[in-house]
C-alpha cells in the first residue's frame, strides 16, 4: 500500500526549501521580497509541484532535476492568487486563514508581488534550461512556452476574466467545466506535463498523463464545491457555503450534490484507468487521485 | 551619414506587424485581448525593440531571427506602464494623451491585460528558442533568464517600488541613479544585450555594448526629465512640469538645468565612445545615442 502522507512530506520539505532560497536571493529582502514570501509560505498543499514531481518519477526522471519547475509552478500559483484576491478582482480579505496579500501590505506591494512571483517563475525555469544537457535544452524550452501558454491570456487569465465576469450568472455545465479548464485546469494539466516532459517521456506517455491530469484537474474542482457545501470548516481552514452567498456557479448547484459527487467519482475513475499503462512507478499518482475522492469524507 | 528616419521607419513596421500577430493569437478577441492590444497599440517609440534589432545587427545577426525577442521586450514594457498606471500606483489617467487601460476597460482587466503580456512575453521567447539551431538553444535560455532578472524583484520591479516610496522626499544623485537603473535600466541594457546575445555576440562584444546601453538607457532618463522642465508639450504629446508637480526627484531638480544637460552629453559620449571598436555595422546604434540628445532640442 503506497504511503500517500509520507510521500508527500517527502516531496514538499524539499519544495520549501527552494522555494524559500529563491525568494531570500534578494538580499536584503525589501517590501516586495517579503510580501512574495508572506503569500509563498501562506501554507497551501503545493499540490502543482507534487504533481509535477510524482509525474517525472513515474516516467523515471529524477526528482532533483524537477525542483526547480516545481517551485516555478508553484510561484505561477501563487502569483494568481495575490492578484485574484485584489479589490477590483475578488476583492478577498482573508486566504488560509491570514490576511491576503494587499491586506497584510498594501495593494501596490500586492500587484508587484505577484508580478514578481511570475517574473521569478520564468527566471527559474529559463536558468534550470541553460544548466541542463544540451539535448535536453529543447524540452526546457517547450516546457516554458506550454507553461507561459496555460498561464496566459487563453488559459488561465482567461479563467479569471470568466469567473468574474459569470458571477451572479447562471450558466451551463459546459460552460462551468470550460471555465474551470481554463482558470485551473490547464495549469494542473502542465504541471503534470511539463514535469514529464523535461524528464524524458515518450510522447504516448505524455499522451496519457494529459489526460490524468484533465481528470485529477476537474476532480478537484468538483470536489472543492462539493466541500464549499457539506465540508467541515474547522478541518478545511475556510468557511463553507460561501460559494451559494456570491451566487457562484458550482457542480453542486448545476447538477445537485450526489449528481456532483458521481462526477468526481467518474472523473477519478477515468484518471486511473488511463495510469493502467504504467507500471507501480505512477502509484504517486495513483494515490493522489485517490485522495481527491478521499477528501470528501 | 546614416538616416535614422529610414531606419527607424524600416524597424518598426515588422515589430508593429509581428505585435499585432501575436495579438491576434486570441480568435474571436477577448476583452482582455482587446485591452492588451489597446495598450500595445497606443503607440510608442518601440525603443526597446529598435535598441534590440540595432544591438543584433552590430554583430552580424538577422533582424527576422531577433523579431520575436524585440516583440516580447516591447510586451513587457507595455505591461510595466499599464500596470504602473493603476490607482494603486501612480494614479494615471492618460498616456500619450489616451486614456489609460484601467481607464478605457477596468481595474481588473487591465491588472490581467498585464499580467497576460508579461506571460506572453516569455510564451514568445521560449517558443523562439525552440524553433532555433539546437547549438544557440542555451543563448535562448540564457536571454530569457537575464530578461527576467531584469524585469523582475531585483529590477523593474524594485525601480517601482522605489519610485513611488521616493515621491515627496528629497534623494542624493546616487540613488536617483540607481533608482533609474532598477526601473528603466536594466532593461534597456538587456534590450541591447539579449539582441547581440542571441546573434552569437562574443563576451568582448557583449561587454562593450553593456556598457553603451547603460550610458544610452541612463541619457535617455535624463534627457526625459530635461523635456519635462523646457520641452513643448505639442511636441511631446504629454504635459510638461509635472514632475516638480508631482514633487519628483529629476536630474533638473539635483543638479540644475545645466548641470543636466552636461550630463547628458557626457553619457552619449562614453556611449559613442565605446563603439569605437565596432566598424560602421555599429551606425544605427551610433545614430539611437545621437538621437537622444537631439530630442532634447
Amino acid at each position: 500500500m503506497f504511503d500517500l502522507k509520507a510521500y508527500l512530506n517527502d516531496v514538499r520539505a524539499p519544495v520549501d526549501q527552494l522555494l524559500q532560497h529563491y525568494l531570500s536571493a534578494q538580499s536584503p529582502a525589501t517590501r516586495v521580497s517579503h510580501a512574495m514570501t508572506y503569500s509563498v509560505m501562506a501554507g497551501g498543499k503545493r499540490l502543482r509541484p507534487v504533481l509535477c514531481i510524482a509525474a517525472a518519477e513515474t516516467v523515471g526522471g529524477s526528482r532533483e532535476a524537477v525542483l526547480p519547475l516545481a517551485c516555478a509552478l508553484e510561484f505561477i500559483h501563487t502569483y494568481s492568487l495575490i492578484h485574484d484576491d485584489l479589490p477590483a478582482m475578488d476583492n478577498d480579505d482573508k486566504r488560509r486563514g491570514k490576511p491576503t496579500c494587499h491586506v497584510q501590505f498594501d495593494e501596490a506591494t500586492a500587484i508587484l508581488a505577484g508580478d514578481a512571483l511570475l517574473t521569478l517563475a520564468f527566471e527559474i525555469l529559463a536558468a534550470a534550461g541553460t544548466r541542463c544537457a544540451s539535448e535536453d535544452q529543447s524540452r526546457w524550452l517547450l516546457a516554458i512556452t506550454q507553461i507561459a501558454s496555460a498561464a496566459g491570456f487563453r488559459g488561465m487569465i482567461e479563467g479569471q476574466m470568466r469567473d468574474m465576469a459569470f458571477e451572479g450568472t447562471v450558466i451551463s455545465t459546459v460552460e462551468l467545466e470550460s471555465l474551470h479548464r481554463l482558470k485551473t485546469g490547464k495549469m494542473i494539466e502542465i504541471s503534470v506535463g511539463s514535469g514529464a516532459l523535461v524528464s524524458g517521456a515518450s510522447t504516448r506517455q505524455q499522451q496519457l498523463l494529459q489526460v490524468y491530469a484533465q481528470n485529477i484537474g476537474l476532480a478537484f474542482q468538483v470536489v472543492d464545491d462539493i466541500l464549499n457545501v457539506k465540508g467541515d470548516p474547522e478541518r478545511l481552514g475556510k468557511a463553507t457555503g460561501t460559494d451559494r452567498i456570491r451566487g457562484k456557479n458550482t457542480y453542486p448547484s448545476l447538477l445537485g450534490l450526489s449528481g456532483a459527487e458521481a462526477l468526481a467519482g467518474q472523473l477519478v475513475n477515468n484518471a486511473l484507468k488511463v495510469l493502467d499503462a504504467f507500471d507501480n512507478g505512477a502509484d504517486c499518482l495513483r494515490a493522489i487521485a485517490r485522495y481527491v475522492i478521499e477528501r470528501n469524507r
